[in-house]
């Protein structure tokens, strides 16, 4: 005996969520068809109205319904600083950093970061279009806020030379240990780094 | 700056899958629209389908399109033995039963187990149901197929006292030593029931 056909579909299409396997799968659509039936005609209507009218955004390539995102529409772009160009990973960092509020500048989103492994070069994450964006001649210091892993660091470092043989500033977040951090919980490697950057107070 | 709505819209509604929070959801998010529109579209179909369509069996309490599911349609439980009902927490434990190839009778799935810490109790599981389908005059032995977890033994307790006052013959599933199981790996309690069951060669 098969499950019926409209279940067996959906559990399928649940493979479509990352780290989803045929397990889970099948939990989720049981309890969402059990528990929370008005929760998966939400997330259809939602799935659906994103995956047709999210676009890029031409300026920053993050996402965005209109043809620029709030951030680099005009009315927006004109109260910033456009001589900083913020360089990050996704739109959830891009969101981190105006969370801060201590960035007025631009931005540029890789959606992603460079990792061969996974096969993503620099081509995947867009470089050519943050170059072009870079070299507009109102951008001076492109700041790079890629993650600090190993593909984020990686990424920076490519992301780094490739700038500055444009003759642009490059700069880079400062690592060091974090606010409320105590010296004997933090790693070995982010103290070495912090005394390395350390600065005249 | 606030994400755009239809992304934000997106990310509140992927908080129904069971297990996630506000940072896989944006996760999720990310990862259909940047990598996988179309299995985005199909899931938002599957996904209004199944909200749609799926019923409960009349007979079993399965998930079915139809009235009566595939197992207890007319013309396939005439093949089966009606005398014989199996009580299953989930659809998935029935499919696995059915794999097993080794029972022929019919099936009650509760849809759960019973749990009074999270306010599931013998009315949410459907025991009145349960109780009027295996009075049918015909069911004749009530195997508890149940989890053995705390809440499927209990739950099991239950239904057997219950069935047992209506004059069933009630069994469950035995518990043991699992194939290919090495007692040194396998847990006491475990072993300790196999003991308790042990039968004649």
């Amino acid at each position: 005996m098969k499950p019926p056909a409209a279940l067996q579909e959906l559990v399928e299409s649940l493979r479509a969520l990352p780290g989803v396997g045929p397990k889970s799968a099948q939990r989720i659509a049981f309890h969402l068809l059990q528990h929370d039936r008005p929760g998966a005609l939400r997330l259809s209507r939602s799935l659906a109205h994103a995956a047709e009218h999210m676009k890029r955004c031409a300026m920053c390539n993050s996402f965005t319904e209109a043809d620029l995102c709030d951030i680099c529409a005009p009315g927006a772009s004109a109260r910033r600083d456009a001589t900083q160009l913020c360089v990050v990973e996704t739109p959830a960092d891009l969101a981190m950093m105006e969370q801060t509020h201590a960035y007025r500048g631009l931005y540029f989103v890789l959606m992603g970061r460079i990792s061969p492994l996974d096969g993503i070069g620099p081509k995947e994450v867009g470089v050519d279009r943050l170059l072009a964006r870079a070299g507009d001649g109102v951008v001076r210091e492109v700041v790079l806020a890629t993650n600090f892993t190993h593909e984020g660091e990686a990424t920076a470092h490519y992301l780094a030379e490739a700038l500055k043989a444009r003759g642009l500033k490059v700069t880079r977040l400062a690592r060091g240990v974090p606010v409320g951090g105590e010296l004997e919980y933090v790693d070995p490697g982010t103290i070495a780094h912090a005394f390395q950057d350390r600065r005249d107070t």
